[in-house]
């Protein structure tokens, strides 16, 4: 059993920022990582967290993300953004989109920014909140490296693909929705793979594009998609979005988000928000009020991400429980970078 | 069993008007509902195709739908339509909206256009596939009445809510995704009714949460959401998109599409469109090519639509086989408005 440490927020962002430091990164990029880091992580998902500390400090150090990366953007259209991430961390590239869609979209009605060269976008719904809060509906698309199928196929080529969205209500937070479109994360592969655990068949495929319950195999084969050859189409929807529209690399063209080798993953993201006053003529908000309270009257249903606010919650009043070994992972890293590793 | 009849498209079209005509609709109404109606019937999509000429015709007569309504638009944002579909049918308001996207988004570089006080959007992919003609990347989102419970309630409360995407490639058909959120269509549902079939029991849930293999059981009950929990948060995701972003009403306050008694159903739809060369840097179309290759180059794999447009190559050759039942529903309607029924 793998002991924990229990940290503050504000001592979970200082170690992030440590090690990003420390891996050749620049400040305000490695500020900026952090503080996503570190959100997900108090939202409860560990998988875009503080895990991703020691992948993205190699990442840097080798040079494949570029820690001194400076996000560029244009406006090719009057409600359209370009931004170029540079191959650095996706984090500052987002910030700079999320920081002009608000003044654009009070003017356009609905506006866009198109993210290329870019890499893990981390946890999607916090992008399309930040949107929310600013008073837009806000819709986020993003591929990833490869790791399912084209329908009826055999080879992994498409990423797991979140899509997310979050609408401002008056009388509560954000509505948030976030999800990938495989069945489940890879990470609860890898979870069963080292607890020596079989998994359900409808998780995954092998490498001849069979169902296997055996999480090695299906760790060299292709996560399988929600609902069938539907969710296939959606998954292709969003990396035609995300990728294509973007003229950024598809799952099949992409370099890990893990390894500290090769070429930069080059993926994209798309951001759409919607000033919704104006597009439903004032009567958002009460449309917004009518189905919130719909939802809580019915027996039975909750609001969508409940869950992860209740957890965000806690970890502001308790702090953050991580793993011991990830501690002193990233406390090597500090140290390493600084010369005493 | 039942018998089948084969009419040319331009006889199905001929019928399709002169039913809508009989039946207090105005030429151009009749003429744009007509098209979609024939359009989705060679498309192979019956359930939004000839079956709706019977339930079109009633709800025009009764004054539910208004045939002669004429859709008016505004333009809030710069890059923003609001559409009033003025409680007529669905297709000339999409019409308005479908010819004044291309040219707004070639400007703006991503355009909206949010209908509203509209009705059974029909095909959604058709109208992707319309605006991708005309060189645009097209999402199109749509509610409709209750069908599907809140994740965890027993009521239906949200639409089957219909998501179509649509790409240009300039080597091939457009690429186009249409899919309803439900595990089927609610037409397939009533196509089944109406040719005296049984529904596999995955479909639906009876008025008592129970599994149904009887069409008109399910009719009364709630449809199954694709992938659990993750597709209903994208049902309520589109049904927000749709309905509270338009300022329409939502599935729970909607009147039948089917039904000629009540109020007009008042649902919504969201089109957005991009100019995928500005979007991408002009990357787009060598993107496209890129993935439409890959996904001839998978083994057992095939391109989204590919039925689809067998379907209409058939059809334009071959013609249409529609029910003996069917045509003379139709032709009795066409009698009765002409005096003679």
């Amino acid at each position: 059993m793998n002991d924990s440490v229990r940290l503050t927020l504000a001592q979970a962002e200082d170690l992030c920022i440590r090690a990003l430091l420390a891996s050749n990164v620049g400040e305000s990029n490695a500020r900026s990582t952090a503080e996503a880091l570190v959100n997900a992580e108090a939202d409860g998902q560990k998988g875009h967290g503080l895990s991703r500390v020691p992948s993205y400090s190699a990442q840097a150090l080798s040079g494949k993300v570029d820690g001194h990366a400076e996000p560029s953007m244009e406006r090719p259209g009057t409600a359209l953004l370009r931004v170029d991430a540079k191959s650095g961390f996706a984090y500052p590239a987002i910030d700079l989109a999320c920081e002009t869609l608000p003044q654009l979209a009070a003017v356009t009605g609905v506006a866009s920014a198109c993210v290329y060269q870019s890499h893990h976008l981390g946890q999607a719904g916090a992008h399309a909140e930040r949107l929310a809060n600013s008073g837009l509906v806000a819709l986020v698309f993003s591929n990833s490296p490869k790791a399912i199928n084209f329908w009826g196929g055999r080879e992994p080529m498409m990423g797991t693909n979140p899509i997310a969205f979050a609408a401002p209500c008056t009388n509560s937070a954000p509505l948030v929705i976030d999800l990938a479109l495989s069945k489940v994360a890879r990470g609860k592969i890898l979870a069963a793979k080292n607890a020596g655990e079989m998994i359900p068949t409808d998780w995954a495929l092998d490498s001849n594009g069979m169902p296997t319950d055996e999480p090695a195999a299906a760790m060299q084969g292709s996560m399988l998609p929600i609902g069938d050859a539907k969710g296939a189409a959606l998954v292709l929807m969003v990396e035609l979005l995300a990728a294509a529209l973007t003229g950024a690399n598809f799952g099949y063209e992409a370099s890990s988000f893990f390894e500290a080798t090769g070429d930069a993953p080059g993926i994209g993201h798309t951001f759409i928000v919607f000033e919704p006053a104006m597009s439903s003529g004032g009567l958002f908000q009460e449309r917004m009020e009518s189905i919130v309270a719909a939802i809580e009257r019915a027996d039975g249903a909750r609001l969508p991400g409940t869950k992860r606010l209740d957890n965000r919650k806690k970890a502001a009043e308790e702090g953050l429980m991580i793993s011991s070994n990830l501690r002193a992972e990233i406390e090597s890293i500090i140290r390493a970078g600084n010369g005493n590793g």
